[in-house]
């Protein structure tokens, strides 16, 4: 009996008969679910994929044939296929891979893949090289139904459609995004999937592609059949296989939303195994939102796909009913509606992770800042203490959004001034305002902030002292009172701000500092280069005032610790006042 | 007899009896060709839609319903229907209209657009608002079939679908994009013209758009009768109107791609009124493409529907064949197809825009910069001498490229070192590299440039002087050298420098320049805030060095003239030198 230790490589499966195959699906589901229940992760995704991998593992020739992965969360069964089983049966290796392609772990992972609908474009641009080198190895990329709806997924397909040569694209339908899929191309794949494929108007047909349909998507056998007949086609072929989030584990089946993506959870029963702290500023963030679309029937809230990410969970989603919009993983839509919604005189919040807000650079810049719509932009995980791998990253926000010109970009430092100014952003109609919530765990100061922030770029000082001022954004405010307190220590009474805006700057109190003082520090959750503290830099730049900026260095790092990476980056209070006393002096 | 200076408001047009109206069609092609001949402006586009546009004018009730124009190049007739008729028809005030849609101009306008693939999404913005607000208006967009290839534009009609109540897309498709269109799509588009809409395989209805094709789209009377009847539609239904491009104007029907945007022409024959200098970067940097396309099979240029931005006209997209790629209006695609072929083995450039680069910042980041793959991208009319209406400014590449890691961004200052710098940039395969194409005329030094730039941050001194220090990125180095001049005058030697990157700090110069310098100057030809001189400022901040950073203030202007912007901005030697001075006394 072949067992998950004979297979080192996708040269032992190629190996094995069917039968041998098909009977290794069930200790891999095992192996993924005893990993995922102990360490989190994609689970629904990967359940479903557990026929799919191995089928396509078995008919193509690894690694000279390429698999491409979108978003590729759900390329853990391909990892075991490929030289890492042990990540995945050995508890100490479970961290030796990351969750996503990762060409540094394997010569079959392409590319370093997190962001969704990148795939077909990428394993596009490999077989244009293929075709250019003369070479001749088959291309298949995997791509779910909920990533079709992002715009670089259209663009992939389109381009794709006029291809040379073998491409293979996979529409892994599982009849879900995160959650479940808007958009009205799912009408035309429910219908394709009740015709078994043989609905004229098709999607992929319209867009030039041939088009094959699986019905069973779960069922080896039928899979390998099928790709053994399509594995050596010439031309563009949308292989259209219906599968099952979270097969063969009863909760993730129940409950696809939730297993999605899961922290561990009682392998049993399927429950998490700690209660989500109900205080996240997501929350209530959320809980304010229903209760301004209950006030106020022109607000809504819109989600590019993320609804969970906004803690817009079924129950909210039910209740806010059309004030409730998600568009699908497709946020330049997002930006642009919230926009036309803004300028039809709706009240719009559109709530991103900043890591995807990436993909809306130019909407930003066109759809909302040039036409100065008053939507609200609400970044979650903007944030050093946000999401942590290379794919996620949640620095880069405050260069994305505060060098576009006309958006006011807040940095709320604490929930009492986070609600204080979510509350001005959502009631003022003259800009557009984008609200970073602050990183990290809720931090509730009992203090009292002001409901007006149309005096723009008004910084607040926070403690009024001489010498040395310390300003603290967001997140990180509180680590300017940490380093004050380190400096009160050296006898120096730093002045400490907040500076509440990203996007501008202060001038008449960043003059009023040069009279006594001689060392401004600025401190922000994000990366150096285009941020906060260069704007600062460079207006003291022709003055006597010495500028320490504060920030991460312009890096990509994967997988990192918070702790580490702050002590990296000089971001302890420590090491903040020792360079400081080194200036003062 | 109706004539142009009957018609003030939309309103006089539905006063109008059929006959009357489309009297209409032959004095607006005539002020359009009139204007434009000596104007310049979106010839063919506008000619195309004349009868389109009298029809919505007619059929439609504004400004209480609403059209939004998708790109709004084409939205001349609209202008010359809503009071901005003298815009067109009086010489004097041929630049009192801005070329794109425009609010300030008039309420009929309601947003400005000026990048394609967005209307869809912002006019389903507007329908979100009118939905929550009960109102009833009805709204049309009109996006072109070019247009239908970028992500934007798809994720819109995906959302746009699953709308509630009036929602009319016209779709108006005069088989181009810019040049010639490229995507799968297209042969569905042309499917459905063939069948007279009746192929059941339908994009727009597989989107899940109610659809109605018109064949004759420059037939007023029958899309007067189409328009009525479709017009109350209490669903969203796409119609699909086929147009001739440059219609009613022999040349533009004949060559379309170079009337889609042209210059002032002699009316006559069409031909351009002046001949294009062939001395431009551009066009230099196509001729060596070219030769880099005949000795390497691998070498692939890529447009994202811009082929003439990069001088790649029909003969030179003929000679490249496969090595040549157009992927539609879809830099999403480019960048990432880009990122694929050089995993590949393949050698990529993309030529682009600046301000529509702005739609791939993603992919920069995700698809490109994070697999470090070594792709070309090569940034067009990345300048203040470049593109100056609103929503096409090129001041926002370096916040937007700059700030990304891994991705090494070259600033050329001369046609020699530019050519030097993309031949390392095609010939290197470790880093992606974006090349910003210098701004303002062809400028030619005579200097011999070096070859290889893989010593990454090494700033080059054009001549080394004391007390200050200019730094001049890209084509701002040439005023850094005149700016010298200026001081020399003073009795100051100033040191000159060329930073050559972008992206990165030559920290070994920066500190030998603490030893006899006072004051350094960065000029850069971009916006301040995220931009290269702030880094500069940043790295000096704790030092005695005082920091000037020249460049332009985070605002959206539109149609400015070159010469105020830069004096406005402190952009002159003169004044450089002059603030310069004051620092060093």
């Amino acid at each position: 009996m072949i067992t998950l230790d004979d297979i080192h490589s996708t040269a032992d499966i190629k190996r094995l008969d069917l039968a041998q195959l098909e009977s290794l699906a069930t200790p891999i589901r095992d192996a993924l679910l005893e990993k995922l229940s102990h360490h989190g992760g994609h689970v629904g995704p990967n359940l479903g994929m557990v026929e799919l991998t191995l089928a396509l593992h078995y008919v193509l020739d690894l690694p000279t044939d390429k698999i491409v992965y979108d978003v590729s969360h759900q390329s853990y069964v391909h990892k075991m296929l490929t030289g890492r089983m042990e990540a995945f049966t050995d508890p100490k290796q479970y961290d030796s891979v990351t969750g996503f392609s990762n060409p540094a772990e394997s010569d079959t992972d392409m590319f370093t893949i997190g962001h969704t609908s990148t795939g077909v474009s990428l394993a596009g641009g490999l077989a244009t090289a293929r075709n250019l080198r003369g070479e001749n190895y088959r291309i298949a990329v995997i791509v779910g139904d909920g990533s079709l709806s992002g715009g670089e997924a259209f663009e992939g397909l389109d381009h794709a459609a006029t291809l040379k040569g073998n491409f293979i694209v996979i529409v892994n339908d599982n009849q879900m995004s995160i959650a479940e899929n808007h958009g009205g191309i799912y009408d035309n794949l429910q219908l394709l999937r009740e015709t078994d494929g043989q609905a004229p108007c098709n999607l992929f047909k319209a867009m030039g592609f041939d088009y094959r349909y699986v019905a069973y998507g779960n069922d080896l056998s039928t899979l390998v059949k099928v790709l053994e007949d399509v594995k050596d086609t010439d031309r563009p072929i949308v292989l259209h296989v219906n599968t099952q989030k979270g097969k063969g584990y009863a909760p993730a089946e129940a409950e696809r939303e939730r297993f999605h993506f899961s922290a561990p959870f009682d392998r049993r029963s399927g429950a998490r195994m700690q209660t989500p702290n109900a205080l996240t500023y997501s929350e209530i963030t959320a809980s304010y939102l229903m209760q301004m679309i209950a006030e106020d029937p022109t607000v809504t809230v819109i989600t590019a796909g993320t609804p969970g990410a906004i803690d817009f969970g079924p129950e909210r989603r039910a209740t806010a009913g059309s004030q409730f919009i998600d568009v699908g993983i497709a946020e330049q839509e997002a930006v642009a509606l919230a926009s036309g919604i803004a300028k039809g005189g709706g009240k719009p919040y559109f709530g991103v992770v900043s890591s995807f807000l990436q993909r809306a650079y130019d909407q930003l810049s066109q759809d909302l800042a040039i036409n100065n719509s008053p939507a609200v932009i609400g970044i979650y995980y903007g944030s050093v203490f946000g999401m942590n791998d290379v794919t996620h990253l949640g620095w880069f926000d405050i260069a994305l959004i505060s060098n576009i010109p006309n958006i006011v970009y807040l940095a709320p430092t604490c929930l009492e001034e986070h609600l204080a100014m979510l509350d001005w952003a959502m009631k003022q109609n003259r800009y557009p305002v984008a609200l970073r919530l602050p990183g990290g765990t809720l931090k509730e100061t009992g203090r009292k902030y002001p409901a007006d922030y149309s005096d723009l770029n008004a910084y607040m000082v926070g403690h009024r002292g001489d010498k040395v001022a310390l300003i603290g954004a967001g997140t990180f405010y509180s680590l300017a009172e940490e380093a004050a307190a380190k400096l009160k220590e050296s006898g120096i009474d730093a002045t400490v701000i907040n500076p509440r805006f990203l996007s501008g700057l202060d001038t008449q109190l960043l003059d009023e500092l040069t009279l006594d003082h001689t060392v401004v520090a600025t401190l922000e959750d994000g990366v150096l280069d285009g941020g906060f503290g260069e704007k600062i830099a460079r207006y003291y730049g022709a003055s006597d005032m010495k500028v320490l900026c504060y920030g991460l260095k312009k890096e990509f790092v994967d997988r990192y610790r918070v702790s580490e990476l702050l002590e990296t980056n000089r971001l302890t209070a420590p090491q903040i006042a020792a360079d400081i006393l080194k200036l003062v002096k």
